[in-house]
């Protein structure tokens, strides 16, 4: 069977698993990226995860990677600020003096709209884009039937678009205002401690500081009616749904993907934020840009979205 | 000699030329938008004119037009503010009752972009975008080499991105901070009276009223040293800059070309957008985007524009 290598190296954890044309994954794992603080050490360690993988049964294509901060023209991850690789990391370089094959990588984000485009809910879509909701927030742009890699690769840092003239909460790439501070498992938690200073109302995350407090909890509260909890996941669709209108006015997709950990929280954030993108929408686009889930969320859509890399040219 | 029409639709003139496939304008004409209110007296009269252009040296291969609220897809003007003719328009199905010709039709920056494109500065470029500074604010994006049209045709309105979180200027269109409300003709005149409020200094500008300012004159005191008026353009500039800079992480284009009667004012706006982008800029674009006038400037950036939805493909 002809078989990909997907893979999808975070901050915490790289994971990998074999996909078929199918887009099924046959065989995954994963392993702590932080145990490789040195890139040489880390890329020996992956080729030996994917060898032994495979067996007599498959026959390899290639290897797609999805990486924060990764350029798909340099074949590079560049200055990510969550892994502990610094400067520029000639990732494809490396794992091609392992593996003689066609070898591809792509900002994370970027892979997962190609994901979706290829093995997900916009096979028959030319403009749309995705948006990944996890610790940050990041942007897969697809217009004319094609991802938008940019200049050098580092198209849809949408994570890093200043919403608020200059004013706002800083990003952890100091952008001021940038919209991942806003709207991301970080994002809302920052905006519960917004609430919890502009309103007097009992809370229960009164009783969780900073350091203490995780998505599930602000989710859980907010499903026991919390008032704080609630404004705080209206406050998070109000600013998604506003920026995505924003979005809508770049390359008018005809639809708006949502994926990643944030959409746990289910219709907590998408039912505010549909009202309020909706409600921002120039009248020329209302009421023609759907506001989706991932077609992927049921499978691994970081994998998927790295094994499309190659399946894309296959 | 092989010819095409490209047409310039403003809200106050309607422009139009005689266009070859280098990029010369052999013949240009114009007549007021505004004496044909109903759009089929508007159709007849534009199509006697184009007529009364042609003689037997050229054959005909087209039309092009450009536009304010145009759709490619639709072949439409759909609700343009500044327009007579209300709700959606067949232009392009009205004009080919007299001509029986390839018509098209597009968002007027959008046609610029493809006419920098086909005739001006960007013909080695896969990745810019062009952004017109007249009465608003239009864009036209470049992606993978092709004009980005979007669902139905209106991608590109980037003077209705709000960039202040819902909470600043309203634009024509309703949108509450919108980008043109701050950088266009229009924009710059309602900043001069933020700078009027804002400060005491002494000013030229303190003798107009809102109704009788224009362009000009802020541009001629600020040549001046008015107080009021250089602040007015560095605002307009770290305005522009950081919007800019937005836009980039979104398509991350080589260059980004700015157009329209803005323009004239040079380096009093381009030297504080051009370091409000590059402060503003995510560190893996520093240094890699160029903020240019438009290659067409000396021409008729408008008209060749149109020109170039028909040569673009012949």
């Amino acid at each position: 069977m002809k078989i990909v290598v997907g893979i999808d190296i975070g901050g915490t954890k790289t994971k990998l698993g074999l996909v078929c044309k199918k887009g099924l994954t046959h065989i995954e794992t994963s392993f702590p990226t932080t145990d490789y603080p040195l890139i040489d050490d880390f890329i020996k360690h992956l080729s030996k995860t994917i060898s032994d993988l495979l067996n007599d049964k498959f026959e390899l294509l290639g290897i797609g990677i999805g990486a924060p901060n990764a350029s798909s023209k340099n074949g590079t991850i560049e200055n990510a600020a969550n892994l502990k690789w610094k400067g520029v990391v000639e990732v494809v370089e490396k794992l091609n003096v392992y593996f003689d094959i066609p070898i591809k990588i792509m900002n994370d984000a970027s892979a997962a709209a190609l994901g979706e485009k290829i093995f997900g809910s916009a096979k028959e879509m030319d403009d749309f884009i995705t948006i990944t909701l996890g610790t940050g927030l990041g942007g897969g742009i697809v217009a004319n039937g094609k991802l938008i890699d940019g200049f050098d690769g580092f198209a849809g840092e949408l994570g890093h678009i200043d919403i608020t003239l200059g004013d706002g909460r800083l990003t952890g790439l100091g952008v001021k205002g940038g919209l991942e501070a806003y709207v991301s498992v970080t994002g809302i938690k920052r905006t519960v401690y917004h609430m919890l200073c502009k309103y007097t109302e009992a809370s229960i995350l009164r009783e969780y500081s900073y350091k203490e407090l995780d998505g599930e909890t602000i989710y859980k509260a907010a499903l026991d009616g919390d008032f704080i909890a609630q404004k705080t996941y209206n406050y998070t669709g109000k600013v998604l749904g506003g920026a995505l209108a924003n979005f809508v006015a770049f390359t008018q997709p005809e639809a708006i993907f949502l994926t990643g950990g944030l959409l746990k929280s289910g219709v907590l954030l998408l039912e505010p934020t549909r009202k309020h993108l909706e409600k921002n929408l120039l009248q020329v686009y209302k009421g023609k840009v759907k506001l989706l889930e991932s077609g992927l969320t049921d499978r691994n859509p970081a994998v998927l979205g790295a094994a499309s890399l190659i399946w894309n040219e296959n």
